[in-house]
């Protein structure tokens, strides 16, 4: 089975935004196993969009049309639909019936614009929108050999988008493509090694696996991901299947998965912390509050994340923090930082890191040199130094998730 | 004219990499008055490329085909327009050069695989490639019609990718459209307010203008950017186009332009700051480290950025700031927190932000609430509150880039 993609917008043409939703929808095409092989992006043209839409079912057994669904008079997707199966548009009831609920909700009054969007091409089924206004048309075309086509349409807004494609797309692609089995998919995260070294390691299980199916996703600063996807009769079922293989994978790689799905680095970080009920409280250089503002990303992190010292200036770290070692990118000056960190933030933990980022390089110490210190009660203080590849931006970017790491590896090994 | 854009790449299609590319070559081509009407991403696969190139070029003058000429067996861009244009690959021996001198510089063993990429259409043209290995491609091919296509390779890395369209690309299909002209454009960045607000402003320019041209571009939380793009017969003459309308724009936008092309709202700051001979400091907790981060962001800050001390435990506003305030989401609070980031970083100018992010209000105060602090030197410390809308990460890059704008403003308006 084949779903192919048309993204709607001039706005896409024209850069001023980028089409994300494409990617994303091909993404969760892959993992329940369903091809796709054409993305196309035209502009808010009915003729573009009839022609594309056609194009693309000549060869697709489903298209997925993202966007031009909205109430102004650009929005001509649905026209587009109806054109191609060759029927009028009529206006529903229940569409509004639900509109109007809307915006009786939000109190406002409706423009008739959005009338238009109770408007289904005939023989068109409307697909439910919980959080928008717009709603997802289902609709099945003749293609030119006597076989059934489907087309979807979904709103461009993203989070709207994914909702519906999870909700209902999928599901009805997948029984589409006569597969009546469940499908679940987990990612394991992982951090510290590289994608030709990951793929060495757990090979062997690539090979010999084929339910659930194991692929790797690059996903730059955030890591490297082991994704594994089952299919079985039941969700209880597959779940089951990828548990088996991640107790396998997790044995193989031990200490380099950080987390599963949802989890990130910061969160693994900040449920270390709370798991021993500790503070955490960060002294950071050059990364000028990266640090802090990955851990205060977690929504609920001011249980345990105190704050953290931006020392940038060098006699900031010597006033606010205490720091007296001369080189102020070395061992001696991140244990200063970790526990000046833990002292001034009332910290239990206090971590740190200082570097330089470039473009020159500072004290004699070279472009990429950065220093990790930590802080934990009741063991001595210790520092690690490295060298990260890559310009200003990445050096910032590595130092941050590396910190983190090595934090998480800490905080694993104590008693 | 019409240039489309073919992006290749599997990798692509199954979501691992967001084609950002095909969005930055539309942007590129509205900039200098090209149309572009179809964009498609298709994977390595040579016949699905093949059909997808001829399918272009039926419609389109010129087509821009992004990847697919790296090394590696799975790159057959060349290959599909060779089949495209009906001949044959030959080996180029001016790239077999090109290519071996890059990798003796490297000083590393060229894989015979890197030859691959000296090879081009019979009757094609190499495009130069100053920074990687892959030469681009030049070919024509004739149409249906009868008339000349032409057809782009270039590469899939952004970076390689932007050189050589800026360098060999454009400046080719303006030739190639007929136009003589130098086109020459800017961007005035704007902050303070809705899209909207800024058309009714500038309605009269941009009506009564057609060289240089105005358009406006959303760029969320970096702002609303008018960008200016003018055609003459020489560059100076089209920078003077630009200059006189600039003039005009800026007599009616006033403060609300922060910067043009590359300057950024923080370096606006970090220049305002360095013009006065001063050094600035941040007290911030609700943002967690965002303003720090952003104003690091910039080379060269260290002159004038001190550090950032994020407290985000009232505990820490008290300890290390000396806040007394009460409610800690207060014009107060804010106030206290600038003159604490002022003494506790010896900073000159001292800047703060507090509030509330979410997911839950805190101490009654609802999510979106943020004040923000300024103390500078000779002058009361004044704060300012505001509500801000989205969810928490919205909240807290709001927060961030609208302290920053304050501070812009309020600097400005010293004498």
């Amino acid at each position: 089975m084949r779903a192919d993609v048309l993204a709607i917008g001039t706005e896409l043409l024209l850069g001023q935004i980028v089409d994300t939703n494409s990617a994303w929808i091909g993404e969760q095409l892959a993992t329940i196993g369903i091809d796709t092989y054409d993305h196309r992006k035209v502009g808010d043209n009915l003729d573009r969009m009839i022609e594309a839409l056609r194009d693309l079912l000549r060869e697709a057994d489903a298209v997925i049309v993202c966007g031009g669904i909205g109430p102004t008079p650009d929005d001509v997707t649905r026209e587009a639909i109806a054109a191609v199966m060759g029927v009028e548009l009529e206006r529903r009831e229940e569409l509004v019936e639900h509109i109007a609920k809307l915006f009786g909700i939000r109190q406002r009054d409706m423009p008739q614009n959005n009338l238009r969007q109770a408007d289904i091409p005939i023989g068109a089924e409307p697909i439910p929108n919980p959080i928008g206004t717009a709603p997802g048309v289902r609709a099945e075309v003749m293609g030119d050999d006597g076989k059934k086509r489907v087309v979807y349409a979904v709103p461009g807004v993203p989070y709207e988008m994914q909702q519906m494609v999870n909700d209902f797309v999928l599901p009805d692609l997948l029984e589409l493509s006569g597969e009546r089995a469940v499908i679940v998919s987990r990612s394991l995260k992982t951090w510290g090694t590289s994608e030709s070294g990951l793929a060495e390691m757990i090979a062997h299980r690539v090979d010999a696996q084929q339910n659930p199916t194991i692929a790797f996703l690059a996903r730059g600063i955030e890591g490297l991901y082991v994704r594994l996807t089952a299919k079985a009769a039941t969700k209880d079922a597959a779940a089951k299947l990828i548990e088996d293989e991640e107790r396998e994978l997790r044995r193989i790689l031990g200490d380099l998965v950080f987390g599963v799905d949802d989890e990130t680095m910061e969160s693994a970080v900040l449920d270390r912390v709370r798991d021993r009920g500790w503070t955490l409280g960060v002294a950071e250089s050059v990364t000028g509050g990266m640090v802090g503002t990955r851990l205060s990303d977690v929504p609920g992190a001011s249980d345990v994340f105190r704050g953290s010292i931006v020392s940038y200036a060098t006699d900031v770290k010597r006033s606010v923090l205490g720091v007296t070692a001369e080189n102020v990118v070395s061992l001696e000056c991140a244990k200063q930082m970790a526990e000046g960190a833990q002292r001034v933030l009332g910290a239990d933990v206090g971590i740190a890191v200082t570097g330089v980022a470039g473009p020159a390089e500072q004290d004699g110490q070279a472009v990429g040199t950065v220093c990790f210190g930590l802080a934990v009660p009741g063991a001595p203080t210790e520092a690690v130094e490295t060298r990260l590849p890559g310009d200003r931006i990445r050096i910032r970017q590595f130092g941050t998730i590396s910190l983190l790491n090595l934090v998480r590896l800490r905080l694993d090994a104590l008693p």
